[in-house]
């Protein structure tokens, strides 16, 4: 029988009663701050009955509380509503953070619990810096949901494979090399690495355990000599283990970590990268170990994609562009013929997919978002939402694939039918911001913060605006969030990385009205090097993704002659590149829809 | 009689030898850190004979040597030659920086020399460890060419004048109200300000003691009740001392306040910004002063103009646009009719400006740069390079006017006769991405950094560049680069202030091609307040400057059509505004020359 809401509360409650707890967090995250995680880790989830992405219960004897952001805030009312969890709207006026709660609610010489291994260590120190002003302490050695969550589904342990050097383009032990080189640079006797993709990049396989992303869960200890994997062992093949023996890498249970970290060599220095390392494993650390506090040099390598990685994610990328146009062609010729719903048509998008070579499985939590749910940044269609197409009004999906030949990101908003000026204009908007952002020519050393408002100014100019970054890097068989590359134009220290040859990132502008429509068309870019001369580097973007930008939806009234001139040339390319693929029916439809305006 | 160049090393070194100094070091700086000094200060130029506003020479007992930027290398050259300096090109491949060459240089126990009032905190901190870590030390309590320049000119004695209150818009009460408001945010008892156009703008008065700028030599310790200002007692009428008086201002000399700080109250609280104050008063604190490092508000409040002040300068700026244009007209009509050259046409336009009520003089030195001169983005024409003015050509002027009504910059490049395809078609770049800049949107929180490749992109786009900024602030009556507001992409902490109504920034990008020919495009902006909505609050910027942009060095094909709506909306604006001021030949010419393309 299911526990209900109010049995998981009290159960919680006596547990935190046990340990005197007066307030208990709960996050959405792994131990490894992944932005998708397993179902082992969706205690949030359970306790509280909300299913969205992002969100942190926040448990006190009298209270229980759930905040989330904007994205949520409607889903997050109607899974609520039963239960004693009060909504807190992230970031409206007059809604406290979490801390402001947290530091407001507990009383003095009170104790706040949370499990260590799922909060950062800047989130574990603020409830430390908390709690000591209160003349109390925390406990964050407890995974109190863990007793309460009894039929909790068990940590994956779905199979590692090893990605082949014609994907990867580079040994392990070249890159481990690399690594050490740069833990030398620090003086570092070891590195500790937790983020599930760097550790992948870095071993040359991957896994199966987190949503969507081909991740396995563990940690590694680099070291001079050898690597430590802490892992479950029994996911591995012969094969890969054998492998891993010459590169003097060995498997060690996955909760190992902790003990192993507390008994690191006296004297010793210790490489973190403290945004990526959990609260535990840095309280584990002895206090005669030296910290040295540094980005993971993994996230630098691993975004600059290699020769290899580069050719065969344009190959990834006319797969998906063959499997988008021929659904493109399917949805526009049939609309109003064959019964289609989001839910059905995201489906069909993936059949076509399915036919590519190589194809894995989705990149991501695809979006299928028929007229006014495209409003909503983050919709994702359930069977209560799955709405009914028709022949008028616009569409939009947010999908991608993740192929061995690399992982897409794509987003196109097509006409079924009639559509209003409004939408025309808006629609020709956005594609000129996506165009112009992705023609930009710029000198070595910029960032996305500077380019940014090349896509944002066609907005500003009419007094409008979107609430997202325009771009993120995209991972090669890894997150499709991949750091440190993205476009977004106000200032953070994490926003300061230049733009380096053969980074991979999104341009996605967009635009939203809530109960009305959205729109956003989302390329991906190669950041290349152009010509060198006594300015500097100049370096310029190459187009990866190939799929037609619905001409239904242009008004080339509101469009520079420069902008249809790259409106043209990019269709141009599209019917190069993707209709030797193609029947001949879909030929002549590409055709036409990648006419000069 | 004269000292030759090598009698003043030898005196300097016969001190250096006295005071066991091994290396000395002579900047180019007041001590106020002012961009441009007075006669008083130019110890550098005494010394090397070089007289460029940039420059530190660094002197021991067997070398001499001098570093300046790449303004400047051709002019230090030449004016080095016969003097025993070796030139260092700052910036250039394989050029040690001052620090580290004194790093290497330094012997074992050596002892670095500097005079402490013309170093920044942080030059001193690093002489500091320099000595530090070869077991040396630092002396920074002399000025030991004031002991070898026997005919120095003495501090300037020239009188203070007080700013009315239709030009400021603001009591100095009211303005020392807010400052003291600021001080009680950071606890502090006392606020030391050594920014002459800070202490002139707190206390409404202006003076005549560095060249080109209003300002006033002086230090200010702003207290609770009571302001100490050091300064020349004999500069103040009887009428400001008793406005003085009535703000509790008392006037204490000049260099009285290194002993003052020495005897701040034990265990009171001073406010410092370690940007502006130099290493001898920072020293000068004593150990039981709390320091509180903070940003002297008087720095964004400055800069944020008010509205007195934005009516004046739209006032003053039309004045200067009268002037300009004028000028224009007379150059373009004379040319080949009367004898020119760089420094008689600069003299003439001077002479426009001085026809404008309330002018003062030049609000910073001029340039005029004929042809390949206009290629040296610093050029001061001097007899010696002063160029004769031909009907062929373009020809560029940077220059600026004092108003009781505010400062003008402004930048013109204009055609003398034929130009070549290549001139034509850079200006029209230029003009793009000046107009282009001026007419962005951004939302609120932008700074200069985020907007910079709008300017940018024309020239990034066909490989080119310009390698200084895009913009700076300006001030009223104050220094003509007044921060915080500033155009560069480059990221740096001081470069992400945001854009606040009613700062005044300059927009004037440029292309230098070294030996041929050099353009740049000057207007003024004012940052506005457009419509608020659910994005967040929309900028825009107010043009400020109303003087043609050459048409003789237009290229319409270049053009897209926003474009060409951009340069006819301002060259209406141009006619609207100037031509009710001009002769009836001059505003039949100025109708041709703001003709719709």
């Amino acid at each position: 029988m299911k526990m209900t809401s109010a049995e998981k509360l009290a159960a919680l409650r006596c547990l935190m009663a046990e340990q005197k707890i007066d307030i208990y967090i709960i996050p959405t995250a792994d131990y490894h701050q992944s932005e998708y995680v397993g179902d082992y880790f969706k205690e949030r989830e359970f306790l509280t009955g909300f299913t969205g992405s992002a969100g942190t219960a926040v448990v006190t004897a009298l209270e229980a509380r759930l905040w989330t952001d904007g994205r949520y805030f409607i889903q997050a009312e109607e899974q609520l509503k039963d239960s004693e969890f009060q909504l807190m709207k992230t970031g409206e006026p007059g809604v406290p953070s979490i801390t402001e709660y947290v530091q407001e609610t507990l009383p003095e010489h009170g104790i706040i619990g949370f499990d260590g291994r799922t909060a950062s260590i800047n989130t574990g120190k603020q409830f430390e810096e908390i709690s000591c002003k209160k003349g109390g302490s925390i406990v964050y050695g407890y995974d109190l949901i863990d007793s309460v969550w009894t039929d909790r589904p068990a940590l994956s342990k779905n199979p590692v494979f090893a990605l082949d050097i014609r994907y990867t383009g580079e040994e392990s032990a070249s890159k481990l090399e690399r690594v050490r080189t740069e833990m030398k640079n620090h003086d570092a006797d070891a590195l500790l690495i937790t983020g599930l993709d760097d550790i992948g990049w870095l071993l040359n396989i991957r896994g199966q355990d987190v949503d969507y992303f081909p991740l396995l869960l563990s940690y590694a200890v680099i070291r001079e000599s050898e690597v430590e994997l802490y892992a479950d062992r029994k996911k591995f093949s012969e094969e890969i283990l054998d492998k891993f023996q010459k590169n003097n890498v060995s498997v060690k249970p996955y909760n190992d970590i902790y003990n192993r970290i507390k008994i690191l060599d006296k004297g010793s220095t210790l490489m973190i990268d403290p945004q990526q390392v959990n609260y535990s494993l840095f309280r584990s650390i002895p206090a005669d170990v030296t910290i040295v506090e540094a980005e993971n040099p993994v996230i630098l390598m691993k975004a600059v994609k290699n020769s290899t990685e580069t050719e065969n994610i344009r190959k990834a990328h006319i797969k998906d562009g063959v499997a988008h146009t021929r659904f493109m062609y399917w949805l526009k010729t049939n609309i109003g013929k064959l019964p289609m719903t989001e839910i059905s048509v995201s489906e069909k998008l993936e059949e076509f997919r399915k036919e590519q070579s190589h194809y894995m499985w989705p990149s991501f939590d695809p979006i299928s978002a028929y007229k006014e749910h495209a409003a909503i940044v983050h919709y994702s269609a359930v069977p209560e939402s799955n709405a009914v197409l028709h022949p008028s009004g616009m569409f939009l999906t947010d999908t991608g694939g993740h192929y061995l030949e690399g992982s897409t990101d794509i987003t196109r908003t097509v006409a079924l039918g009639p559509v209003t000026q409004d939408e025309i204009n808006h629609f020709t908007t956005v594609a000129v911001s996506m165009l112009r952002l992705a023609d930009t020519k710029f000198l070595y050393g910029c960032t996305g913060m500077n380019l940014d408002c090349i896509a944002r100014e066609p907005f500003w100019k009419l007094n409008l605006n979107y609430n997202h970054g325009t771009g993120h890097g995209v991972g090669y068989l890894g997150n499709i969030h991949e750091p440190p590359a993205r476009f977004h134009w106000k200032y953070s220290p994490s926003n300061t990385q230049a733009l380096e040859e053969n980074m991979v990132i999104t341009d996605e502008p967009g635009l939203y009205f809530a109960g009305s429509h959205g729109i956003r068309i989302e390329n991906e870019l190669l950041v290349r090097k152009g010509t060198e001369n006594e300015y500097g580097r100049f370096m310029y973007f190459e187009m990866l993704t190939f799929v037609p930008i619905d001409l239904d939806l242009i008004n080339p009234e509101l469009m520079e002659p420069g902008d249809k001139r790259l409106l043209n040339e990019y269709h141009h390319a599209v019917y190069e590149k993707i209709s030797p693929y193609l029947s001949a029916e879909e030929q002549k439809w590409l055709k036409y829809y990648t006419r000069e305006i």
